[in-house]
């Protein structure tokens, strides 16, 4: 391999010669050799993409910067944004906590790429572009960094994770919709209760993701918030007047979301309460997935020595021993994203508790952790859905079998001969092996007629409610 | 100790006899010796209190419960809600998990105190209430237990929690006025920074409980939707038209709180999502609350050999062996608080996603877990507030010697020199022990003129920001 | 309420006039009003009574400190242990994160306590015993109270966590061996799997308690390091020769437990990574419980319309309104429990990680947590083993039924006509409904004589394994 | 891109054409596009090539399996550990919770790979070599995968982690050693406190990583048991007699570490508390980490406004807008690492929870998570040792400066004239600005001879402890 000599305040270093990356880049690769090369999420070099980019139009607007090298950031940037220098950032999350040399990374990836698409050869002469001054310019690592944190969240929730779980939400509303008239045996305590229909349930899950999806859009007003402008320590030293505002507008308007300047630069720098907050909420959805789809597994478990009141479509093939062996694996795979997502949000959490002073310097372990649960929700929502939920179907024969054998169909006599004697009948019935219908004319507690006319599985399942929160969808 | 004998649908059991507590509630206490005595949140016992009378009344309108019967029940929970009764609550958390032991609890306290108030002797003759088909109709434990936890989070997240962090927010955000025009050195990644003012600083602090305050208003409305009505397993079995929205009515009455029918009952009983959204909010408050303890820790940290930027009161003695010695003791309740809080939100989100079907079954849990957080980060709150936050001063000494000697006030040269240049006087005069001004003229980069004109603590701060979340506080 | 007056180095302070505690008790009481009060664990108190007197055998053995002193010390932490002095100690978890005021309590209380054993009147004259000077000396708040974590921690894992398993585990172990015969359905991925015997389903209970117990003694060695003798910062400042090892020795010999003086008492005052250690296994623990109590409530699911392979015995009347329910109640304590400590242990690390220089001031936090697990795990295998595990029987019916109707005992076909044959012969049963026989006939794969030979579930359990970790109970 | 047709038990799958895996792969791949390709890790893959090579000579062994066969497995087997077939898998994490595909994928990719090393065309007729019949023979994906785990494991922990963390612990002890006679002020809750030297503090750090190390050692006996023999449920069906024992010694023949075969293989399938147990002592360590790396970058910060008692290496410049600025980076990659350790360790916990009956399915998500935490912290102590703690010296200037300013000098004090005197001169000194000595004879406590004799720093270290837990290293 090749190299050239690059040069920071600290001195010279070698750089690999096809590369745009400088020597704060290739220090920061040389000093940290921990994990996986390149782990510093895409989103979040993307994120720096449009926000040098919106600062470069800010400057120039502003009158710091000429519109001739805002052009040449600017084009990097989209260049960026293709995907087509990706191989340019191969710094890892595992760095200084501030992102620093990510954000360097980019400035010098801009500098040099500009340099080359003016027509020099890398390496060769002064950049056009300076890194610092230029590409940087009105901006620190340390407002750069969190404002990107907030762009990849708030843009990889919009793109990714509230689509996959509305296309889910949206399935299991029409699956409770179509199976609103199956009436099913309810249980409680993993025991036989009274019955409900096989919509009911669903209907619950829908009402989960529904209250997920609002508790989650509740978070995107503090996500909105950029610290950009902020500079060194919040205060947004060397920055031109006005810059805070227009830079935010800038970015909302490239980006499509509807970003704002932070109100407070100091709360942005040194907390990253928001992606705490948001994450919070992620991870409350990932609660909620967990029961979701454990009931389904449960629900669809068999094919003849389980609950089996559901099917569940069949995907591949279950074992390499048992032969003709399907499993839930969609299911498996939701439940193993949630106790992903439940673990991130202590990594998080602990990491959005030890900011110090001015800054907090757990950024890029709390936006790796944060992106992977966004991306983890979104994909395996659309994976559930494609592959499991929009196949399920009842199992009508299971269900009829579970739901007449119930001996918690007693409950609708409480009003007409009170708990006590329900429950003898119940008791007798379960001691003797006999029918709820036989205990308790046995026992003399009515009579046939009676217990034809109150007891009655559809008697006792009160209506659907409607769609969960209505109009919020 | 004396005993009498209590009955249930299993039979016979002995019951102190002087206790209101029926065979249930005994056998509960008997099943389950695990950790101490009556450790079942009171907040519990009291929201149940709340809803027994609702449902009580409920029952009344819709006809299916006598006014006296009424009357003599709501008379008993008003005496539980008085604290009177407050030993014949003996359970435990550690119970069945949807805590129908303790849901009867209070059935059988009000059954047999409701015999006495009518003149009779406990333990002789049958009540005229019966704990399950009168102070339990329309009613059963899976859909009381998830009310009352709805009830008691909401009602001491009010009077709790949010006074409690709001006394703070406004101290600290008195002293940020007060402070705002006391420049200081700023740090970042613990390193000398470009200055900012301590009213800055503490802005940031007042901002991130301003957006926890948000985050938690924001799931108030989740927990404001009761399960009551739901019964058995959400389809509302045994309850009489109208019921569920006219009990939520009730409550929201005698508690003066904005409860309301859950929409949708099977998730309120197979999962509890407002809790786990709602403490979600908390668990971001703690993480807020550990940034700012040690901040101020920090800056208080000395007498002569720490950071010594603000004093804190003295509040007591701290050490038993280094004589005159002072801690940041309020701190680190604070910080210990917050850790407790983070742990709480593991333990709640586990128990969140272990519901199946019809039934979460980690309800007492859950509970315990939700209010431990809410009181002692409200009691925390006022706490820190009152034994340490008023007492904030400055110690102009300590700031001063601090931002003077700070090389980082290089930074507003950036714009005049640039940062390569800048950075070799911050270098020179680190290396020489010089000033920056010494180090600045010595290489010849400006004059001695346009250093003072250029290098301006006090036009390095920009302008503190306006009071953060006006018009939402 | 009446009141004396008591002095520390602050000046005066009110402190109620029957109580034995001095001033800084009473600082701290008034400071921290966190929470319920007295929170501070009862066995912190313990150990601190177990320490402070072998801190004075100690001093008198190295001759500091004189006999009669000696003696009086003793006596009253001789009072202290059985618990005639409980109300004595006022002060909550959420305090000074050093324990300081309950050290000083402690001090505070064995000063009153032997001024008033002399003969004296409480709050008149000065005390012979100096709670400072004598009661604490050669000794600090940080190193006591986390030598009294340590005699804590280990003294409940030995009377109650410990000895708790073990019944849990004897009785799984006791049922594997009964069960050893009882053929049944294997399940995996919830789904129907190969045949096992239950015994068999039970030994791997058996080996994960086994193995949990070994991982916590393991831990012991940590825990058995005493940080006593370190004093303020780890040197020992203040304490003669040669006692660091006596004072352990002394404890030792007062607790009947094998602790030692900490090798390194520096990481003794500023980190607790014994208890994070320890409390590890705990939460191994809690993870093997909440898998064998889901699986036992489980497998006892129904009566008629779950799994029903198991019974369970019913304690109690599972429903407030569904008569005759009963539940898995016991396995609901239990996981919930699990779930506790598990974020316990969240709690406890975020402590641990936490200490600053010479002294992590989480202290108190995380012994709370730590002897809330340690008792909840004891007391919660006990309640199950006496409420449920004692209690479980094969229903064996429903073993049969789930066995004959297995599709997977096909897979007692590979090694005869391969796994894709196999696989025929399973889809065509499950789709065509018919037995596994009828479909491998009718494929024409085997004949009815090498089914019946080859396809025998009593053949394809293997043999249970001995007992695990055999010799190391 | 060209495919081709491969089938399994469900049918035909289209197939890139010039890849190895078969049918089952190709499902995986299509049904589980959930976060990014390829993310099982490479680990597993490697300990699958082990297991299957020794399966193949066990089998062979045994009888089973014909010597060619085994040698053609073999061969590809070792290939696989070259990296030389990387490309060859392409499954995710978040599949089949059994981890059944990436166990088919080996399979599939080791019957192809060696039809074409026998000279065929890959997708060209059937291949010699049965994925499931010879690949897989005597194994299920039950038993393969946990076992792939364990070895999996225990080889990073013996290549990556230990080593990394022996080699901090080897410089810290150096340091501390160097460091021995290096008196400084101590700092106990953030505040003075008294002296100790600067290598008593670093042996702390020493002591913690030992006790890590010893802790992580002590759960290398069960990661040492492997599941291979229990195939499908546990009891073994379709495997030879002897052959989990043989197994598991060609598997500690080739991979030189002392695997054994597990006692219970129900527990080995249905739980993995072996990796719950071990990453418990990785999160451990992540503590002590935490710990560490915290005091580490206090104690160096300033360089003018800080504690400033030691240098750490200046390894980058540490801001893109304050010039000069320099920040202890690896001490922040070190905390980030903790952080995700931290919140690792509870999604391990919530996955090693939730297994039910026979399996575990959550065995992708436990290992990915472990072997992370594994690799994060081996390359975090290395990177922190080379850059950072090798580099460590003191600040003689700023060491100097705090102890001789320090109040707690009075604390030796107490001994001579008791700790209400000793507290009154340092409340004194404090007040007026004086020293130690000034208030002292100011106050007519001592005289200046005797301040002289009393008061000596180099008095109050005790001596420095012997080097920790020698000869368990």
């Amino acid at each position: 391999m090749s190299f050239r000599t690059e040069y920071d305040t600290m001195g010279a270093v070698q750089v690999p010669a096809d590369k745009y990356w400088g020597a704060q880049t290739e220090r920061s690769r040389n000093n940290f050799k921990i994990g996986p090369e390149a782990s510093m999420p895409k989103e979040i070099i993307d994120a720096f993409a449009y926000l040098k980019k919106a600062a470069a139009y800010t400057n120039t607007d502003l009158g710091v910067l000429t519109a001739e090298k805002r052009d040449l950031i600017a084009q990097v940037c989209d260049e960026i944004l293709t995907g087509a220098l990706d191989s340019e950032f191969p710094l890892v999350i595992w760095q200084t906590g501030s992102g620093t040399q990510s954000n360097m990374n980019v400035n010098e990836v801009v500098a040099n790429r500009s340099h080359v698409l003016q027509g020099n050869t890398l390496g060769e002469g002064k950049t056009f572009i300076h890194p610092n001054d230029d590409v940087n310019k009105s901006q620190s690592s340390n407002d750069t960094y969190p404002t990107a944190m907030h762009i990849a969240a708030y843009k990889i929730l919009m793109d990714v994770t509230i689509p996959g779980i509305e296309k889910l939400r949206d399935t299991l509303q029409a699956k409770s919709e179509a199976f609103k008239s199956v009436v099913k045996i309810g249980r409680t305590h993993l025991m036989d209760a009274t019955p409900l229909t096989l919509g009911q349930e669903f209907s619950g899950y829908v009402s989960q993701l529904n209250h997920g999806l609002k508790a989650l859009r509740n978070t995107l007003d503090h996500l909105s918030e950029l610290a950009l402008g902020g500079t060194a320590v919040g205060t947004g030293i060397n920055t031109p007047k006005g810059y805070d505002v227009k830079v935010a507008q800038y970015i909302a308007e490239f980006t499509g979301l509807p970003f704002i300047t932070a109100e407070n630069k100091f709360e942005a720098l040194a907390a990253h309460d928001a992606i705490v907050e948001s994450h919070g909420a992620l991870k409350q959805i990932a609660v909620s997935l967990m029961k979701i789809a454990n009931d389904i597994r449960m629900l669809a478990s068999g094919p003849r020595s389980g609950i089996g009141e559901i099917h569940i479509p069949d995907n591949e093939p279950g074992s390499s021993i048992m032969p003709g062996k399907v499993n839930p694996t969609q299911n498996e795979a939701v439940t193993m994203v949630a106790a992903q997502v439940m673990g991130n949000d202590v990594a998080i959490s602990i990491g959005g508790s030890n900011g110090h002073y001015e800054l907090n310097v757990f950024k890029p372990v709390m936006a790796a952790n944060f992106l992977q649960s966004a991306r983890l929700i979104g994909d395996a929502c659309v994976s559930f859905n494609d592959h499991c939920a929009v196949g399920i179907e009842p199992n009508y024969e299971g269900i009829k079998k579970h739901l007449e054998n119930s001996l918690m169909l007693v409950t609708a006599l409480n009003p007409h001969i009170g708990y006590e004697n329900a429950a003898k009948i119940a008791k007798t019935a379960l001691k003797e092996g006999t029918s709820l219908r036989e205990a308790a004319i046995g026992l003399g507690l009515l009579t046939s007629e009676q217990f034809d006319q109150w007891v009655r599985p559809e008697d006792m399942i009160g209506s659907l409610p409607p769609s969960p929160l209505k109009g919020e969808q």
